[in-house]
């Protein structure tokens, strides 16, 4: 693996140390405008904002108060791990206010600062003198500590209090959460070792999270033993200290997996932590495992919105190509670790397929997980709901819901909206990798030397990318590298009268590199090819067997009931010999390019009391559509239950 | 409805009363030979003689003895239900004794009743003064009572105990059990009660089961009390007593519901309790509206296999038309309420098709759910496996079991078995039901006049049912109905000289009714045609869209790894232009007639990373079957899993 120096500092999660084993380093980006930059406004000026309020209803901060003996009364919530919605929110505030020019904060940036600092006070007052807390383990276990480690969390938290922690000094400067942090982990690795460490518990967490959190920690402080806890505790699954099971990630080490399996968000977490762990050990053996279980995940587990986890009753990976529609279970946090992961594997190893992953999740699995308003928000994401669907409210509703009993979605949103900027771009000694495209601005440098790109967009609605290079060194060649997404057939790329399109565009891996001497002012403009298509799944999907999608450029497209008032969409054919057209309706659900396509209504005839028929009675069999043509209205699947709920689906079938 | 009185007293459950409103009386039936033959004495012989010892190492028993103070220690299991394990095996045990001649039990029936006697001096000694009865209240909650219902089952452990002591005092006339059971309701009768009442507690169990076991001790002692509590338990649900929520049957009032739903053994154990309301009552809107919830259980949410329930998250009902096949619930449990609730319906209205779900629950939902040594169980009756398949272990494994941490299953599928003579036939004023075909025979009464039938059938593997009549009244004309399956498309019956077939027969709404004055030694021979068939399922099943299911007679019928070593059964593509064939295995899992087809083999592409393309990229789209051959050898599902862990299919892709 080639060894780079970080092409910049920018200010984000994942900053591979200087000697760090990446292929990669997060180059800075900027949203300006356009679609991201509208999700991320909503983030800052809603979500976010809301956050201190909903948390204090939720009792999170009660319980902090609680345990700091400035509150009286009962222990609020019902899990151990109450405590990291906290946290996960002060990683999301913390890079929010990294964003905002000091001095030029403006009268809501000065209120997220005083709410900021008045929780990390209310955390560091919680922290036991020895390093120790969670709320749950000193006020209902009357104390107790690590003798539940499968179900307890108190890792898995103390894991999201040292994101926060890296972020809040990352962005701010300031100690106090780093402090508070710091004494936590250090109680930590006075705790925990392996045998003959002279520490007391060789266990790991049920729950993996403070693998990854140490790898940062370690590059924040420089001190070294939280890389070895990281790697002890990466390596602790899968020899049965947890009782051997898949859903706590122990049935098998990591290092010997062949597919990804268990608790998805357990799972993903644990491999955002493995790849740290390689990024800065230079662990070829733990890179391996990485891309090897990233091709088995999404080669054989991954929903098309790249939602993961295909079951309920355990929130787990289901079997290979087992990828249920109304039952996916898609958890919005299982979409942003499968994100957070996959930009580690992409800084790790170059290739544009671990980007390629992060836009389809970024666009549809992981965005229809809040409201277009920010306000409410879905726990799992399924991708089909029927007609007739009795919805069973908590937090597994196909509806939108102001806030979770257990909250662990909203605020890993928020903290991915906040820090978005940081996965859209990198930096080599050779040039500047465009990854995601926004309008804004990208900046890298090689070896020292800055470069920098603006763009401008309307994407995803508009498949043109102009770019305008805005510092170049001169008489010194580098590359733009643009990603020409997975899904991309047709497309065009000039500066002045270079032109190249598929057929002929030095693009390999995925990436379209140009490598020439660019001037200040030098143009470059892309042209994704982003007519409608239809999409079929491999057959051992059986879920979707005679069945496609609709889909744009990077987006998947659902039918919902709101549009199609009085038609089941369960007895819809699509009618796949007539062509799709796009429609861009600036009214509609903050403004979206709808595709509209052909329908026919199927008329099944009464069964009576049993829906199974002999094949070949050509009263029921299949129930051949009717010449009743249906227009059908198809929109973006992040979009989809933000005005009434109804049934919906993704997948059509066509006969 | 007619009123009619009972055709006779046999021993069995459900017993409507001399003055019930129902059409039909169940009659007395034998099973002699032939498969249920078989399948009874390995329950007889092996699952009912090894209960005592399952029930004392898990635990059972021993938390009785805690109870009782003769023995020591901590209380077992993790459950509040535990007791009903031993109830229900209680149950199992009694109707297994009335079937020996008293007097000529054998070694193994004396064994079974000082089992019995020893574990009914058990529950005895355990109970309270009071009548008050739980072990895991009694210890676990320090005595603390009803303070829980939602989840307690205290009053589903009563109802247990309660069919148990009906059972038992049916079987053997015997009191000591009766009399706990009574003491029990006594005690839930001064407790429960409608506002105004002057009874404490305005309450009900979050799991039904009490209301049918109060109707039958109604029977049983005459006592009008228990049969007017049961009607205020039914009528209980529904209004938020419970906190309203579908899982235990509180969202809607039955007499108002449209559809079933929530968890699938608690919505079917009080649509039993209701019908055997309605039939002591004559409660016309509970009658309509248990056949209205059948016909929508049946139409919209039932698996082919009988088998109920979608969801493994809450054990519960899916949407209409939501019937994954991986995933299928379809606990063994709920297989025996759909058929304990449709007996009671077919007795209410006399309509064949509620024994026509019974036999096809019966030979395949159910029967899966014992292994055929009668040792092992499954909890979870999928109707897919898939090649690489994970298995988590535990009660929801897709392997045979030997006990349970949740053992509801194991005694239920014991006491149906045990009892299973009662569910084969019915007698009114004008003659003889005949709901299901064994070797044996049976008996009714018209008015008082005996009539009795004997039969043999190689049943389900050969289609003929040879009758002859045993006992008929001279020169009085009666009804012989016999249930034309609702698969059957084909059949012949005849006697002496006359003929019918699916022609001409005199049938009508399921049955064949061939009233004539019959005489000892007339014989009547049925034929049914049981050619293999293939089966499609209604279009809005999406879980087996593109698939037919290979059936025969009344078996649904599977594929297994065990019968095509090395071949992916998701890589097989039914070849429907084939024909089947059927061969019968004398040596193959007890004797079973196989079904044989050809099948093509799928070759797929290798898809890369990502397993979704666009539709019409030939290299994938639908990777179209080879002309490679695969014999396909289909045995029949309930015997699935007794070889050898591996894939299985029921649902097979046509294309």
């Amino acid at each position: 693996m080639p060894h780079s120096r970080p092409a910049q500092s920018a200010v984000g999660p994942v900053r591979p140390g200087r000697d760090a084993q990446v292929t990669l380093h997060p180059a800075t980006a900027e949203v300006r405008a356009g679609f991201w930059h509208t999700r991320r406004e909503v983030n800052a000026r809603t979500s976010v904002p809301q956050g201190p309020g909903l948390l204090e209803s939720a009792g999170n901060l009660h319980n902090l108060r609680l345990v700091a003996g400035t509150a009286q009364g009962e222990y609020q919530g019902d899990f151990p791990f109450v405590d990291s919605d906290v946290y996960k929110w002060l990683e999301a505030a913390s890079w929010q206010l990294a964003q905002a020019t000091p001095g030029e904060e403006g009268p809501e940036g000065r209120r997220l600062a005083a709410d900021v600092h008045r929780i990390i006070s209310l955390v560091a007052e919680a922290q036991q003198s020895d390093g120790y807390l969670n709320t749950w383990f000193q006020i209902r276990r009357g104390g107790e500590r690590y003798q539940d480690l499968r179900w307890g969390h108190e890792l898995y938290c103390a894991g999201h209090l040292i994101q926060a922690a890296v972020a809040h000094h990352r962005s701010t400067g300031r100690d106090e959460l780093l402090d508070v942090a710091r004494r936590f982990a250090d109680h930590i690795d006075s705790v925990f070792g392996p045998p003959g460490s002279g520490k007391p518990i060789d266990g790991v967490d049920g729950h993996p999270e403070i693998e990854t959190a140490l790898v940062e920690l370690y590059r924040e402080t420089g001190e070294r033993r939280y890389l070895d806890l990281a790697g002890h505790f990466v390596d602790s699954y899968g020899h049965g200290k947890l009782g051997g099971d898949a859903y706590s990630q122990d049935r098998v080490p990591l290092r010997s997996a062949d597919t990804v399996e268990g608790h998805a968000v357990r799972q993903l977490y644990l491999l955002a932590g493995a790849a740290d762990l390689a990024a800065e050990t230079g662990d070829a053996e733990l890179l391996g495992a990485c891309e090897r279980l990233w091709q088995a995940m999404t080669a054989t587990k991954t929903h098309l919105t790249g939602g993961l986890g295909a079951h309920h009753a355990k929130e787990d990976f289901g079997d290979p190509f087992e990828l249920p529609n109304e039952r996916a279970y898609c958890e919005t946090c299982a979409a942003i670790a499968s994100i957070q992961w996959s930009w580690r594997m992409a800084l790790l190893t170059g290739e544009a397929r671990y980007s390629d992953l992060i836009e389809r999740t970024l666009f549809n699995g992981f965005l229809a997980g809040v409201s277009l308003d920010g306000e409410s928000w879905l726990y799992v994401n399924p991708l089909q709901v029927r007609d007739g669907h009795t919805d069973s409210g908590g937090d597994q509703s196909a509806r939108r819901t102001r806030w979770f009993s257990c909250a662990c979605c909203p605020p890993n949103v928020m903290r991915l909206l906040a820090a978005l900027q940081h996965y859209l771009a990198s930096g080599d000694a050779h040039g500047l990798q465009i990854h995601q495209y926004v309008t804004g601005s990208y900046r890298g440098d090689l070896d020292g030397v800055p470069v920098a790109v603006s763009t401008h967009t309307d994407y995803p609605w508009q498949g043109t990318v102009a770019f305008t290079i805005d510092e170049s060194p001169r008489d010194r060649p580098w590359t733009l590298s643009l990603r020409i997404p997975q899904w991309c057939r047709t497309y065009r790329v000039r500066c002045g009268t270079e032109t190249y399109d598929q057929s002929d565009a030095p693009v390999s891996d995925g990436w379209l590199r140009w490598e020439r001497t660019w001037a200040p002012g030098d143009e470059v403009v892309l042209e994704l090819g982003l007519e409608p298509r239809l999409t079929v799944a491999d057959p051992r999907v059986d879920a979707v067997r005679g069945c496609v999608a609709i889909e744009r450029g990077p987006l998947v497209y659902c039918l919902e009931e709101v549009d199609h008032p009085g038609t089941g969409l369960d007895d819809i054919v699509l009618d796949t010999t007539r062509p799709l057209a796009e429609r861009h309706r600036p009214d509609l659900l903050g403004g979206v390019t709808t595709v509209v396509a052909t329908g026919h209504r199927r008329h099944i005839p009464d069964a009576g009391w049993w829906p199974y028929r002999p094949a070949g009675d050509t009263a029921l069999d299949a129930a051949p559509p009717t010449d009743e043509q249906v227009r059908l209205t198809a929109v973006p699947y992040y979009a989809w239950a933000n005005r009434q709920n109804g049934s919906m689906r993704v997948w059509l079938p066509t006969s």
